[in-house]
């Protein structure tokens, strides 16, 4: 029973981000306003410093994700009711201790176990990462992808790639977007006589070629890919032109 | 000619991420430092609060890129080598003047126009976005797809989530990482046998039941899924308990 309940649970209520050693008060506010982004709530905090932490918890903004943050004062207290405790790292190689996957593959992985139990996805601190001792705690490590010459990621923006990932929706990328309706036939064929006749008052149309050139100007008109809603403006424009040219209607 | 050499030339290096009045120079050197991170280079800043970018510059950390940022008094001028515009925002709907792309989709957009000309993807300012104006130089928006409830992002981080979105490799996402080898049947059984001999030594095992538990046994060392490098480490556990049993070979 109470397990199918937590299944029905949204998967995202299971994910524990937890800061560990973190220094700097902006990015434990910068942590929790990315999560917020994502739609992530619960955030834990290991052995800040006590002013960061503070410092962090009086700061605007997402102020409600981080006044209900837990505060911990070592690691397994912190991840004790989680089933999967996986750590980040930019950097590409510790000592293989653990397995390592990269964020693309390795949130799948964790959203498939947040669907089912609580995971812990832990950050080290500024300086130095995750410990030894805080990785030994792990069932695998994220690896952030970035690159060689530059490795190391700021927290907070490291917190908000991982979230940013797990929020991801694989099929956005596929989605096209509404789109803007193009310029009927008739629309775009009234542009383009309105425009031929201000050409041709104005002396730009050369007698002898007007047959070709009115062609070319129809061929334009069509690449523009003129919007339906843009047209009555291009309309209006090229009357009022023709107006000052003496061939309004 | 010209032209094939630039589609020869490596795409990340068409991308100009343009900053616009940005105020605060964390969010200007926190930028730079994403970029780095995913190997993008060329930063430019349109009319930044003057003392922002000068701390940002003297600011430590990917300072090589800061430091060839170029500065720009006004948007045009900013994006005048660029053949595509994109503006980013993180709320859903300013009202419709541009066709609006959520971050996975338009970034696959972006990285192909990238392969042949300069792309510039804007970022506003902190307080209020791009302007209706910043806007009309852009062809489309990309839009983050932040929780509705807590739609506005960190500058710094909305910028390291596109250029990780830019250089995200979607193949990763099924890469496998290398397995590390499980152990042979022939180092589950000898794990299982001194196992066994141990239990039987400390008078855990009930000789009516023997049978049977040996199976429960044989199957949970089974289930442990121990990985080769670790049988040694196991055996010589059990080595120690059965000779502090008085059961040593």
């Amino acid at each position: 029973m109470r397990y199918d309940r937590s299944i029905a649970a949204d998967w995202k209520d299971n994910l524990r981000v937890v800061l560990v050693s973190t220094r700097n008060p902006l990015n434990i506010g910068a942590a929790a306003r990315a999560m917020a982004n994502f739609g992530f709530a619960q955030l834990r905090v290991v052995n800040p410093y006590d002013v960061a932490f503070r410092e962090a918890r009086s700061a605007v903004g997402a102020a409600p994700l981080l006044e209900a943050a837990e505060e911990h004062s070592n690691l397994a207290d912190a991840i004790a009711d989680c089933r999967l405790v996986v750590g980040t790292t930019s950097v590409g190689h510790r000592e293989l201790h653990h397995p390592i996957r990269r964020l693309e593959y390795g949130a799948r992985l964790i959203r498939r176990a947040l669907a089912r139990a609580p995971v812990a996805l832990l950050f080290g601190s500024e300086k130095s990462g995750l410990s030894n001792q805080d990785l030994s705690h792990c069932h695998w490590l994220l690896r952030i992808p970035t690159a060689e010459a530059t490795p190391s990621m700021n927290l907070g923006q490291a917190v908000a790639l991982c979230v940013y990932e797990l929020a991801r929706d694989p099929k956005a990328v596929n989605a096209r977007p509404a789109r803007i309706a193009a310029a009927t036939a008739a629309e775009n064929e009234q542009i383009t006589t309105m425009l031929l006749e201000a050409l041709n008052a104005s002396g730009y149309l050369n007698p002898v070629t007007a047959g070709s050139t009115e062609e070319k100007i129809r061929r334009l008109v069509r690449r523009l890919e003129i919007a339906s809603r843009d047209a009555p403006v291009l309309l209006g424009m090229l009357r009022q032109i023709l107006w000052k040219l003496g061939r309004g209607e």
